[in-house]
């Protein structure tokens, strides 16, 4: 059994991009420099680049620890018990976090945990999303294989782009849809093997789950930014807490359905190892940087994230695993850094 | 033996973007629309699209009739001779251009053949240029099989842009520059094949020999648009003529030195089809295109022009031939695509 959750979010896309895209954006010909620009723009900056950089760093090494668990042969756990786990600890973070900032600065309106059914009662629609999108998993292997299924999540990066101009109606410059059409490009070229050819035989229902999965997975990425932005001074600990509550109620049905009898017999924590841990921290911490990146930037710095993220994934794994860099790579690599230039050099155009 | 010529030419890069550019270009928001332009400016630049046109669809008719060719089986005649018909045939045509020119307009300083040897000196140096990067043609498959150099040939692109930008002094924006990595790295990813991971492997002389190779290449490009420009109002079938008078004696030579014996015992048309002439005749037209570009556009339209006909070389292929196109073809069409409408969005922030 595979820790697929950890595999999926990894490919669901987010950003490094974006302090270059800051960085770059500020020190740019005709706009102002980062020194004239007004300390609250520089703190929020500031912010957007640190949740950035640790979703990157999050993702990366969470793909070379499966790679790492992958060598170490198969998990014995069950998915769900994990899956529960990681809400838990998300769960369990964010009210660490809350009761830090209740000592330092009192329970306002904005802070307490208590809510109103009219907060709550989106929270538990992009879990559903992801929900439906994960069943679906299963029957789209009987229409491609996983190295092919990987191919076809890049679709994730066109239909966020355009569910987020939808949706939250935030407009992409010309050429910030350019850089993202490129990104996609990208991103599948440096995934490219001798097989992926295959993917082009795809059925036409293969094709059809496909898109509808990259829609449902882009929707539930930009349905939660539209949730945890539809209040900007809602603390995002508060915001997390309740999204983690209804992650932990899923896991719970998802458990009793899928691994009751395995969980009965064998124990909860059967075959959980110090990788196991070590990924359900790691996928805590990068589930959370994720809403933080939801929060203070948006899907499409997520999107720049991951696909950086993987880029990085397969560097290091050169070091650490003796893995092989195709020309593909490379050509793929080089289109997703100039699209992460165009990102940024896109903005003026806005 | 094989019609080396044709196929070199086919990857030495020129555009059909540069239409597409000028057509976005005035259309673009802020920027006169095509009807407010004056009507020399509207001249001007139906010449331009109209050679870009035309190179870029005799460019790919070549490669379709290399292959064409190909499948009738191998050539029988000398590539000298051929090489030579073909200037000859260019330099004929030249003349005859000329000889309406003068009926229509008569005999002027820029249009009459007599020249002086300070604008003559310079016609051998790009017909120089291309022999050397010939005669290191054959020891460079040495290194890299001729799948492998074909890649390798894509660091033509970027040696013309920093050549072009070095020796002529024209500037690219920092958005054409993103635009032309990316239709480098979009050529490559479109002839990628399962083999393509061999050319990481090619030993340091052979990168060498395909740098000095791209840079030969490049300069003799740019350096033909220097000396084609440097004589703005000098009509460019004089050029032309004295262009090809240089390469008729190159030609002549390369007869002697590699197939004296064969012209002599064979005879000259020796192994000539229909297929060997319409190859000289679209040589020829595709050639004086390649000085019309030089002239009326640039080495920056050139690459495009060829680079675009690679693909669409690749694309009637499926229809006349059968041929499958792979994904690694769709990613790099889809980037030498966002390639195009970069360096015509890149053109406003130059």
């Amino acid at each position: 059994m595979e820790y697929r959750k950890i595999k999926d979010e990894d490919d669901d896309g987010g950003t490094v991009s974006d302090d270059i895209e800051n960085i770059r954006g500020k020190g740019f010909p005709g706009v102002a420099s980062v020194s004239t620009v007004p300390p609250r723009e520089q703190a929020k900056w500031k912010r957007k680049t640190i949740v950035t950089l640790a979703l990157t760093f999050l993702t990366s090494s969470q793909a070379i620890l499966i790679v790492w668990s992958k060598r170490a042969g198969k998990y014995e756990y069950s998915v769900t018990t994990a899956n529960f786990l990681v809400e838990t600890l998300k769960c369990a973070l964010s009210l660490a976090a809350l009761a830090r900032i209740w000592k330092n600065e009192g329970v306002t309106d904005d802070n307490r945990l208590s809510t109103t059914l009219d907060e709550v009662i989106v929270y538990p629609i992009p879990a559903l999303l992801y929900l439906v999108k994960n069943l679906l998993q299963y029957y789209i292997f009987a229409y491609v294989d996983a190295p092919g299924y990987q191919i076809l999540k890049n679709l994730n990066i066109i239909s966020t782009g355009v569910l987020y101009r939808i949706i939250l109606k935030k407009k992409l410059s010309e050429i910030q849809w350019a850089a993202f059409i490129l990104l996609c490009a990208g991103c599948t070229t440096a995934q490219l093997n001798s097989r992926s050819d295959q993917v082009l035989q795809t059925p036409l229902p293969g094709w059809i789950m496909a898109i509808v999965m990259a829609l449902l997975s882009g929707f539930a990425g930009v349905y939660t930014e539209a949730i945890i932005k539809k209040r900007p001074s809602r603390n995002i600990n508060v915001q997390n807490f309740w999204l983690y509550i209804f992650g932990m109620a899923f896991n719970v049905v998802a458990i009793l359905v899928q691994d009751f009898d395995a969980v009965m017999n064998k124990g909860f924590f059967h075959g959980y190892s110090i990788i196991t841990t070590l990924m359900i921290l790691n996928h805590a911490l990068s589930g959370i940087a994720v809403s933080m990146v939801m929060k203070y930037a948006d899907n499409i710095v997520k999107v720049y994230s991951t696909s950086v993220a993987m880029l990085l994934t397969a560097v290091v794994s050169v070091f650490l695993f003796g893995f092989n860099l195709s020309l593909a790579f490379f050509l793929g690599a080089t289109v997703v850094s100039v699209s992460v230039y165009l990102h940024s050099a896109g903005k003026q155009q806005r």
